[in-house]
């Protein structure tokens, strides 16, 4: 137990497989980790070995280069692992869990997370509310794309598996707990969708593909998925969604086509600040999807907006968007009396009832997604191929748990 | 009976009193009536005798020739009134019954209007979901600055005060009904505003004022209200708000030695889109308010924006503007968590509880906004001295109820 | 037109066909008509020919002489039907729409009916809130068993389905509508049931059937439904419930042999005050479905209640019941945290989302509760059997729409 | 440090104040304590200075004998106080910080904590969900009426005060933080209580009180309390509320003198399981106030239920009472649509907003209550007076933290 391989970023475009030391107890120096934080001491943390770690699109925006991330952090917030060491202080996680870590990192007392606004502690980043693994500016608890990882605040953070052989099982489908699940299910409910709605959901990545089968599960009648990618649109198909091609022309045509009208009840942004506008030979447009989806929403409704907008944005098009400001025809949202939601899934909400019915068959995320297992040797190949548009869901297997590798 | 005397808008900066013809159960054509709804049959509404109709911010919006509002288009959408005469189709609201009109107009048939969005009827405005009386491209329902004034759906959208004599003996406070006493509200309401809340709302005018008293009666902790105008200022004051002067530098700072931290828990948007920047001699900013309100409501927190904002502004500062389009921080509101909520207040929703609260004296609105009773023949002056920033709210007298006059 | 067979109810034990007068628009003296509503003119209703009627577990305790019904009195309030005429004053809703009628009356005027409850609209029971066709003291209004009937404030009542062909090809499922689906659901709705709860249903008749499918819908991960009657419960495990005989003794063991623990996280009572006891030779018990299910539902669970619980049961087997009271065990739920929702479904709550679910095959709810057409004529026999424990929902066909008769 | 002054439950109608050890860090056998909980470890705990602690109603049950509570139990669950130790888990409470203790007890780490649900903690008591402190068959957590008093996961569980002078000067309001505020708020929020709401509030004891206060600070338009203690009523009407006294005939006569109508929007039932009928020499009655209030609640309403039901109640007069079972009128409920909700409020779902209302002055919860300082040695003469009916809620005052003692 002397080492931790661990998959980090070096440089825009390359992520290479490094050693880093072994977690303790206690918060050590290292690239990405806010210097308040160093020393902390972690009597309430458990080491995790890792049983599955997921690549997620929003750790591209670092991969790219489009943030301040230093070389060497150590990436993943996507994490299920099994308990091998537990702080002095846990008092009912066990050695021997198997556990899904929120990618939210949280301390279970502050008056966020009493509320239940985890994605919002007020007590893990130095720099402000909110936190994750292995992330640029999120206080700098490392990743979990390695062999073993640190999970703070234990008791709290960690959702324990009933059953370890069960678990093991349906371990891609469990695996999508940590975040894109309930991530995609927090846009489909902030967007009110329920029974009988008619849905929207621009993007059909992970987190697109997980919103559209969240509205499934709960009830809508009609789920559209929009992309300009055609095998994540015939990803979307494969479970039942409708999809729009946004090159072929205006979205509201396409859902006439499908609906007989041209709004639907509920939109979820799955895209973010990353947008590109529509139509053949698309420039990157950070507003596109938000105004889009203003119109194709119905008066009345509500946006989700999973997708992640940054505060500051240097690779940007242009000076407003590298501010993180977008210009948005609010009018038009206001006119049709629209809400709007946005932020970080708080992932304690919803992961346990998501565990239920994963467990009892009520959702398949894993073929929603295409869930595939890579070692973590591969990791860059599985960014590489993800960042060129993939249908891919992959999941790192750093110590052999998952069986299709 | 013969005729009616209305305010009408005649010319960018100019209203006039002029002579319209007494209503009648069937739309006539007319300054900015939809040519659509001409001829439409109206058995299911009333005719009421004006008791009182006060000018709206927003009538400010088409006087200031901001919108495309044609010549002699009849002003007016904050009524309370007395019935007079009733449609065949009317079977619950009766002659004498003093009742208040929602500024929305509803059918109280569609589906939205079962859902209780009466903001966003579908069958009342042959252009779009929602309406109002007496302003432009709201579905041309003529405007209640008059002296009688034909309301349809009679039996669904007139509130009944229980007893005449009590209705006007407080109608100063009831005639805020129709409009700014629920908008506030709503504001308040949909910024999660509750009891032990800390608030800022942005603006000082009526319908800011409005949402501070309601943030009091929903039982906020502090209520903070924030202008550049001193009077109003002094008037937010006087019924127990602390004030923030926006001209004297940033609103955290001022926020901070009121309350020991720099954010609130809840944002309302008074304003909307005729916004100025802070600090002297700012400029018109579209997109001021609701960026500082990011900034300013704390992590997990929600606006609530009652302040409106338009699809098109021909006499916008530049041409993003023009066309509805803001330049929002949406990066700082997701990083944050926050919310948004636009749209037309649903005045249904609201106004019977808040009846109930002025009858039993839990609210003061009329001192709130400064209610002062003027004659129809002074509505010019008014209107003037409203947009010159009076600390007033004008209510018109067109019929001699008011005794204040 | 000259007249308007239907099914009446004549003394205990036994319905017949009559011969009633067509319907007018004006509401006339008959058998359970209340005193007060005869002359009450009804310009707002349309009159419908009869697609589809349904008979009702509720109209049995009329059947059964459990009530004061009068001799005479025209059962049915489950209707579907096609618009022949329209009242003077109906305004959208158009002959030759087809229409599924709420089974609640409700005004569309009332403070009630503005907040959605129209269970218990104001206006349209001259005795107490709420009303419903062809039932005792539910205001008189004829009921629909019929080759035709009126329907009143058509334009507020009546969810006109958007296809003509479409609704005749899944008539069967849509006929659900009017009454059972919507009810089932607002069992499970109120009961708490969410994406991933464990749920008991208690009674397999329709109404528990359509409550079991309705928690799927929404996402429920365990549906388990209880009863005494083998056959209604193999219905149940027809479409993927898990089932409890109660005559096998305590439910929570097989609750516990199904989930792991005794308890689950939503109870829905089907049955209401007709329950029998658990085991084999039960007796009348009218408080063992409540009392059993504050025992089988976990701390901090709610309780959906759309099973009927009466003012007073002339045929109730002790004193307090013919009163109405229940000897409950109050201190279990209290010391559980538990909360309790009673009363009629306020249909147009859920009417046209669930219609959705129905149109784009989210649910099979003719299916799961075993519809069955049987002509108008064959009505006793419907009755009689239903009332054996036929494990079948009977839909009357007066007017030969329905194919598989 | 060597003792530990408390009050002791000593034998039915009998309190006195012992000497009892210095709470440590472990739990130790004693009266009252649950053998699973003995050798319990608490490094999460801190030890309090008690600056003031309440006699509370729920106290009474045991005093009078009315529960299984063995002698030498100590009381009290009504705490606020001063760290002065904090065990080597703690990291964000400090020594020195005044606080305000939850009554009930929670670990912080349970489903049920984590969903806000603090009343039924799935951790802290062995026997069944839910804990207090100082209370029979609670889980055996000694109570705090007494010098010193542990305080489990006290990151948690306790409130800090922001700032200890305005703290002090408040505390006689603050010290209701621990249970009657929450209580009564949880009452009238759960009733369905908002903005221009009528209310009926059945009880003055303190609980009745607080809610009744409750509901005014939550915008209520009428608040009427009911009760048999003339000297109760005046306490209620000394902040505004409306009086009735239910000796005096049926509530609802004198509701309507108040209104125009029979009936409130909203019920609350601040008395419980020891309820006495209505009219002069009255019985006791358990199950007379849930029947009264749903005469007297509108249809469509809610009724809030703090008031304490318990699951046996050997003193009881009859043998359903004694097992906890309530003859209630249900059909009477069913019929009017009303739901229900029991069981402990948890305080921390409300305790930090309720605590800004009282330090920015929203609400006068002492004075509603009559709040009055006595020394610890004073418990019993205490005890007798608000047995004796006592229209004053007594205050501990331990350690000479209160100045008006």
């Amino acid at each position: 137990m002397s080492g931790n391989k661990a998959v980090a970023y070096k440089a825009p475009g390359i992520v290479e497989i490094i050693d880093t030391p072994y977690p303790t107890f206690e918060l050590q120096a290292g690239p990405g980790v806010n210097p308040v934080n160093v020393g902390r001491k972690v009597p309430h943390g458990v080491i995790l070995r890792t049983v599955s770690t997921n690549i997620c699109g929003s750790d591209q925006h670092m991969v790219r280069g489009r943030t301040t991330a230093p070389a060497g952090l150590v990436l993943g917030h996507e994490i299920t692992g099994e308990v091998i060491e537990t702080g002095p202080d846990v008092e009912f996680i066990k050695v021997g869990d198997i556990v899904s870590v929120p990618f939210n990192i949280s301390c279970g007392r502050c008056r966020n997370c009493k509320e239940g606004k985890t994605g919002i502690c007020l007590n893990v980043n130095p720099d402000r509310p909110g936190s994750a693994y292995g992330y640029v500016d999120m206080g700098g608890w490392v990743g979990g794309q390695a062999e073993f990882v640190l999970v703070p605040y234990a008791d709290w953070n960690l959702l324990r598996f009933p059953d370890r052989e069960q678990a093991l099982e349906k371990i891609m489908d469990l695996t999508m707990l940590s975040d894109i699940l309930p991530t995609g299910f927090h846009g489909a409910v902030t967007a009110g969708v329920g029974v009988g709605s008619t849905v929207y959901v621009a993007g059909a990545g992970p987190v697109g593909l997980a919103a559209a089968a969240s509205a499934q599960l709960l009830g809508a009648a009609v789920v559209i998925v929009g992309d300009l990618n055609e095998d994540r649109l015939a990803q979307a198909r494969s479970f039942g969604c409708e999809t729009v091609n946004v090159a072929n022309g205006d979205p509201a045509d396409q859902i006439e086509q499908l609906l007989g009208v041209r709004e639907v009840d509920a939109g979820i942004d799955a895209v973010g600040f990353e947008a590109r506008g529509h139509g053949a030979g698309a420039q990157e447009a950070p507003a596109t999807v938000l105004n889009s989806l203003m119109d194709l929403t119905a008066a009345g409704g509500s946006l989700g907006i999973p997708g992640l907008y940054v505060t500051g944005d240097p690779g940007a098009a242009d000076e407003a968007a590298q501010k993180g400001s977008l210009s948005l025809s609010l009018g038009t949202g206001w006119a049709k009396s629209l809400s709007f939601t946005t932020g970080q899934c708080p992932v304690m909400k919803y992961n346990r009832q998501l565990m239920m019915a994963i467990l009892h068959d009520r959702i398949q995320i894993a073929e929603a997604v295409n869930a595939t297992a890579i070692s973590l040797q591969d990791a860059p190949r599985g960014y590489a191929e993800f960042d060129a548009g993939a249908a891919t869901k992959y999941v790192l297997n750093p110590n052999g748990y998952l069986s299709s590798n």
